[in-house]
């Protein structure tokens, strides 16, 4: 926690400000333990606050160390003045402008009378860099849904009900030891497929369905995130070929991520493969997103990305097809980058699985 | 959903605005059916669009109706291009400052060339009074979260871990067929029970814990929010009286609910009792809130809240004592007003219970 706390005041330091209020709540835990909601942190060149109300006070004292607890009744007003009661009425103060509401920023804004700067996602990007005990976390959390997608394969498809195995991958996270899902399970089989983020429902799976089954445990805070597309029975041959055509386009963005490459040149690999088949217009979102203490987070790879892949960085990997009205593929693996390339967290495997 | 609509250009009418644009998640599923995230409606005079990307659109297929689709590559950037438009480039905008970030403002402000007015919480208070199959849905969610507690009380308290009781209770709403919680079960036993937002924990309960258990569930998106504190095993006589004034605050609190009452009266209704027991600093938390589509919502029943209590609102009435290093109560029901009172939704018991 403190080489963490010393990696944001460098950034403070960089950005020639006294201070930043950290109001994102990933940045909150990351940087002091804390794993309550409603509280910000104001961090200075040699303070280090943690404002709360009175409901975390005790959570607070059992979770931070090396922060002094600034006692809340109103958040923002009261970080506000504990920040220029620390560092001074006219202090330059960071804020972070993509999780303050606009309706806080006016807070802020009304009651500091110093320079005030939206430091945008310098301070989040901090979390990009894994240290080895974040890269286990999230190994131990895909372990876990590895071992869920077995139970999946195990149990079948056809006849079952996508909320029914939303559910069996839940009891099977719960009984690994998870803390809970690192999001929404989403089951979607046959047309339903289509829909990259559809919610499990209550219709019975038929063979030839393609299954599209994405999930994620959380294991001390840290997400693991995977993707894999069952066929329930026999394929027709464009479902077939249209996983053939994900699954190279996935193995070959893997195989190409090297420190150095940038997101869009990561996703560029990926998208290739997929606009040469013919798909490019069914790909309509990015290959892949950090992970970590949240679920997606810096760096990105996608078509406007400027992020620059470096080790020590995790994120997915998950090109996708989708059809309307027929189904989808997506393949993603949570992978955790090294000098010469990329390393699996996910291991299941991923060549078509046929599923009765 | 139309008259929804209807209120909702009432309130831009009321406000002299050409336009609004819904960025609150629970606003966007309120007005138009929209389950997903990342969407955004422009609502005008005689406009109605929703706007999101590629993900989403074969959702928006499947749930909205009465609204047009405007696809969108980025989010605020191309609302704000079809709300110039459809209601004109100097339109009069309104906006939610209470949702959309400072980030995401900045981008409408350098687009937008016409006014703009943060609506604060206007648009979202029309969520506060329920129709009868709103009510219908929470009444449901609550009687899973009955049967959550009875299955608790009937599977004992004495040597189960606090993370132990929450499994339980997420298998019983899932086996009643709740959609999930509404929010993160606290199950707070003993010491830990003066953590009003505990995450459960490994610890045994042992005889002479007070147990404090607050979970909800949901029910067609509606939530259900209610907390009971057992005692496992005998009491102290300190926390069998700590029981008798929480109890004692909540009833006269229920008793007391009228329309008309404003939220800082209902909350003094409770606090009185509290205080003059000599507890008051030990209840730090509101008397209660809004509960719908979202769990915290209009109206507020706290120390500063001006809002009107009137007939169709649905809210908890939950008081609390916290004592630290010894534990805590929390009784909370949730309920409807009426013409002449308040209906309780949660029907669990709220005498005592001691549990073995």
């Amino acid at each position: 926690m403190s080489t963490r706390l010393a990696a944001a005041r460098g950034v403070l330091e960089h950005l020639g400000l006294d201070g930043i209020l950290v109001s994102d709540a990933y940045d909150v835990r990351y940087l002091c333990g804390f794993r309550g909601e409603d509280a910000m942190l104001v961090v200075g060149r040699t303070t280090a606050l943690i404002c709360t109300d009175s409901r975390y006070w005790a959570q607070v004292a059992e979770e931070v160390e090396g922060f002094a607890l600034e006692r809340t009744e109103a958040l923002v007003r009261d970080s506000t003045a504990a920040a220029a009661r620390e560092l001074g009425e006219r202090a330059a103060l960071g804020f972070q402008g993509g999780t303050l509401t606009h309706a806080d920023y006016r807070l802020l804004r009304r009651r500091h009378r110093g320079r005030l700067r939206d430091v945008g996602d310098k301070l989040s990007r901090l979390r990009g860099l894994k240290e080895p005990a974040e890269i286990e976390a999230v190994r131990r959390a895909a372990a876990m849904t590895d071992a869920a997608l077995e139970a999946v394969v195990a149990g079948g498809l056809v006849g079952r009900t996508e909320a029914e195995i939303a559910w069996q991958i839940r009891e099977e996270l719960h009984r690994r030891g998870a803390e809970g899902p690192s999001f929404d399970t989403v089951v979607a089989a046959g047309p339903r497929g289509a829909l990259a983020h559809a919610i499990p429902g209550q219709r019975r799976i038929v063979a030839g369905d393609l299954v599209v089954v994405d999930s994620g445990a959380r294991v001390d805070g840290y997400c693991s995130d995977i993707t894999r597309t069952f066929a329930a029975g026999e394929l027709s041959d464009e479902l077939r070929r249209v996983y053939a055509i994900v699954l190279a386009a996935q193995l070959v963005a893997v195989e190409a991520l090297r420190p150095g490459v940038t997101g869009h040149a990561a996703d560029k690999v990926a998208r290739d493969v997929i606009e040469a088949a013919g798909y490019g217009d069914a790909f309509g979102h990015g290959t892949g997103h950090g992970v970590g203490l949240e679920i997606h987070e810096y760096p990105r790879l996608g078509r406007r990305s400027r992020d620059v892949l470096a080790p020590g960085m995790l994120f997915t990997v998950e090109p996708g097809i989708y059809l309307q009205d027929v189904g989808g593929v997506r393949i993603e693996d949570t992978v955790v980058l090294g000098e010469d390339g990329c390393r699996l967290l996910t291991l299941f495997p991923k060549e078509l699985v046929t599923v009765g």
